[in-house]
């Protein structure tokens, strides 16, 4: 340990009396220390005006980081604990109000985290980013998208609605829009549903937030795909769940058979048709057994079906939700993906059974609104546009794939696997021991790539799960050779990294 | 009790071996009977074949609404416990999977509710309807709303943009409308912020559920406004908080010093600067008081600003964000009052030592969208547009309540107190005891006019909260005399049925 500022000793000593406790979320060390900190100063050993070490001082004898030592004193000043200044930080002196709250229920208030444990919890991933950028999953084909067509329907929408249309509408979302879901739902994907059952929802993340909310209670165990997509990961985080990874194999989510009894859940999310980010389809045997099950331990299914409107090969996989009547799935639907992201309109429908029962919830925390938006996709749907755009969509995915493929083939001289891609806009590699899907994504991100590491939607990573997610809607085929032969660069430089 | 079907006695004798518990939800009665159905086949007393009593009978011996009945025979025939046919209700043959449920966990799991506790909780509320109604509060003058002029900015925004604004975008919100929010606020409200601590939010409920979901934890104590908005305390219910209601009297939230440490809250709700719905100003000492103690006690304040943008009298009162440097408030606001509902753009202002530790849980949480409606607003904002519109419709809502205060005086023969006013686009009056606001509310509706129940808005009415909420935004002057002539013809009528 380094040599200390020597005033610092006594107030070092004081707040090394025992060791900080270490486990994965850093952010709990912080707690710890500021707890620490506030536990001294409101029983007076740290008097008020006793000057505190520096954060550096303090980061080295703890061994934590300054970042995390400015955090907390930042909090405490922002408490009124201490003061900060040029000349160093000092203890407050403590108002009347503040000494009375060391008695009693208080001080244990004061000792608590002063944000969420959720907020502190979700600290440990990080999020990807540069959407614009070459194998970004989960970006369409956005320069292709008919703008002038959409904005003819917008446009129509606020003529025909008028000032009618600025009014909250209905929480559920405009009619017109739910019964225009219905009827493509039921052609195009088997999904048996009234719009009454029907929610509109801000994106399938809010769909997501919606499920959680309706039918789980905080500490509810919740099974989510393992590897699998983030954003429900994030949504039943926000709910305190007690969240149990289920592995993925080819054939989609694997339940060993004990789980049920086990470790049963309230609420199970799925991505069968499609799995993000494996593309295992999940099989029929697997689809009964998960709704058989769900019915008999009172669990909910979450069907996220997210990317199965472009299909690309073998038989059209229709959705769980119509497989068996009244089963307990609760259909989630987007449509970032088949128009645009930014459009911010996903879709929930509710199991006939449920409808009834989340009705006043829905009314209560939904507001409706976005009404023009939600009455030209209703034409853009009726009229045949949606349709035929999906179809083009589908037909230029499917180049995309094809070339993405050859490119893999042929360029990518590193042992890998592809997987996935019986629908959607991606295929999923999986690499070697030997090289590190997040190195090399980052690798990757300095030459404007932006594919995203498989591993990271892992919750415990196994060797299986090194790999690299790769979007291709929304790059022209004619990239992918000069581009993996880039990546193909980055993943030797990387196995040769790790050899030396 | 009237006569039982004969066939049913022995089942109806097991059923109503111990009785239901009643509290004030109703629900809770469907989960006992259902807790109790399900309990009795999985442990074999009703055994696989046996036939159920008719729900009508059933209803009649517990004493419950045959809805009630039916929705748990619904939900256990959805599980598979029972089978509902026209021949009547039949215990199905369970499978192994079913049996096996019923040893260790699995069993306490299945006599769970259906759906989470918040969902039934919120079904004691019934909340308004009728939005386009004279004395609806919370609606705008939307006719006068300059939708030519907000299209322009749209379609700028769609041209200038093009294709590259269907991307998800910042998940806090296009950075240039953040810009002009921040230099509006700082004007108009004295909110002192940078644009990297707004949230862009899905009107003010997202920001109301955000703060919830970013500051605490199930079961922390939150205290809300009574009467308050109801928004608020759906928001809470959301995030399972422990709600504590805390009286508002002529000075807005009256907090008993005490309270700080019996009941010391992680989060308070307040709308300090026209209290909804009594209209009371905070005061200046309160105000203080209110930041002060949070501090103390570690606790969270939302300031919701709702429609402070309309002062009509006295001096204009600041935000009480920008009142104490770091003061743990964050501040909400919207431009569904501003500018219309269905826009669903409101923001949330996160406190600075707040915003880092935010930032990841905003990351993963939220994902932007509605660029070409921000941007629009950005310019609606920074062109002076916004300003100019917020001026005219000063001055009409001015005239309104004017008009709505002469009807009043004129008219309404009744002893009552009027509140509020100080700004927004409502008034709420006070009514004596012997008339019920619920139901002078209900028969307004039959004349389409929809002024919601003062009593409404709190959770234990006190006499003080007998009255009616009169939003005067979206009706004009002329109205007002017919409209008061009317509702003061319900009010005598409803007296008069009382003393009968």
């Amino acid at each position: 340990m380094p040599a200390l500022d020597e005033s610092a000793g006594p107030v070092l000593d004081l707040l090394l009396e025992t060791p900080l406790v270490r486990d994965k979320a850093g952010a709990s060390l912080q707690r710890q220390l500021h707890q620490r900190i506030r536990g001294a100063i409101l029983d007076g050993r740290l008097p008020s005006g006793c000057r505190l070490p520096g954060s550096r001082t303090l980061a080295t004898a703890l061994g934590v980081s300054r970042n995390s030592v400015t955090a907390v004193f930042e909090l405490l000043g922002a408490e009124g604990y201490i003061a900060l200044s040029r000349q160093g930080t000092r203890v407050s002196t403590l108002t009347q109000s503040a000494s009375r709250a060391h008695d009693g229920a208080a001080s244990r208030r004061a000792a608590a985290p002063a944000i969420a444990e959720r907020a502190v919890r979700v600290r440990e991933s990080t999020p990807g980013a540069g959407q614009d950028l070459p194998f970004r999953p989960g970006v369409p084909a956005l320069a292709r998208f008919p703008l002038s067509a959409w904005k003819n329907c917008l446009d129509r929408a606020v003529r025909r609605t008028g000032t009618a249309g600025l009014w909250y509408g209905d929480p559920q979302g405009e009619p017109a829009l739910r019964t225009a879901i219905m009827r493509h739902l039921a052609v195009a994907r088997g999904v048996r549903c009234a719009p009454e059952h029907i929610v509109i929802t801000e994106g399938a993340q809010e769909a997501l937030s919606l499920c959680v909310r309706l039918v789980t209670n905080p500490g509810d165990k919740a099974w989510i795909e393992e590897p699998g997509y983030r954003g429900a990961r994030t949504a039943m985080l926000c709910g305190d769940l007690d969240i149990i990874p289920m592995r993925v194999d080819d054939n989609g989510l694997r339940i060993p058979e004990q789980a049920w009894a086990t470790h049963t859940p309230r609420l199970i999310y799925t991505s069968p048709s499609h799995q993000y980010p494996t593309g295992a389809v999940l099989t029929a045997a697997r689809r009964l057994d998960l709704i058989g099950n769900a019915q008999r331990y009172g669990a909910w299914i979450i069907e996220d079906d997210y990317d199965s409107e472009y299909r690309h090969s073998g038989e059209l996989v229709g959705a769980m939700q119509g497989l068996v009547p009244n089963a307990q799935v609760l259909y989630v639907g987007t449509f970032s993906k088949t128009l645009f992201p930014s459009l911010r309109l996903g879709f929930l429908v509710l199991p006939e059974i449920l409808a009834p029962q989340a009705a006043p919830l829905l009314k209560e925390a939904l507001r409706g609104g976005h009404r023009y938006e939600q009455l030209a996709l209703a034409e853009f749907i009726e009229s045949g546009q949606f349709s035929r755009h999906l179809g083009r969509m589908r037909r230029l995915y499917k180049r995309r794939q094809d070339a993405l493929r050859a490119a893999l083939t042929q360029y990518l001289d590193v042992p890998h696997v592809v997987a996935g891609g019986d629908s959607g806009m991606h295929l999923t590699i999986r690499l070697p021991a030997d090289c590190v899907d997040v190195r090399i994504a980052e690798a990757a991100r300095a030459f404007d790539m932006a594919p995203m590491p498989l591993s990271r939607f892992a919750s415990c990573p196994l060797p299986e799960d090194n790999g690299l997610v790769l979007g291709y809607g929304n790059t022209s085929e004619s990239s992918f050779v000069p581009l993996i032969r880039r990546l193909a660069m980055l993943i030797r430089a990387d196995r040769g990294a790790v050899k030396r």
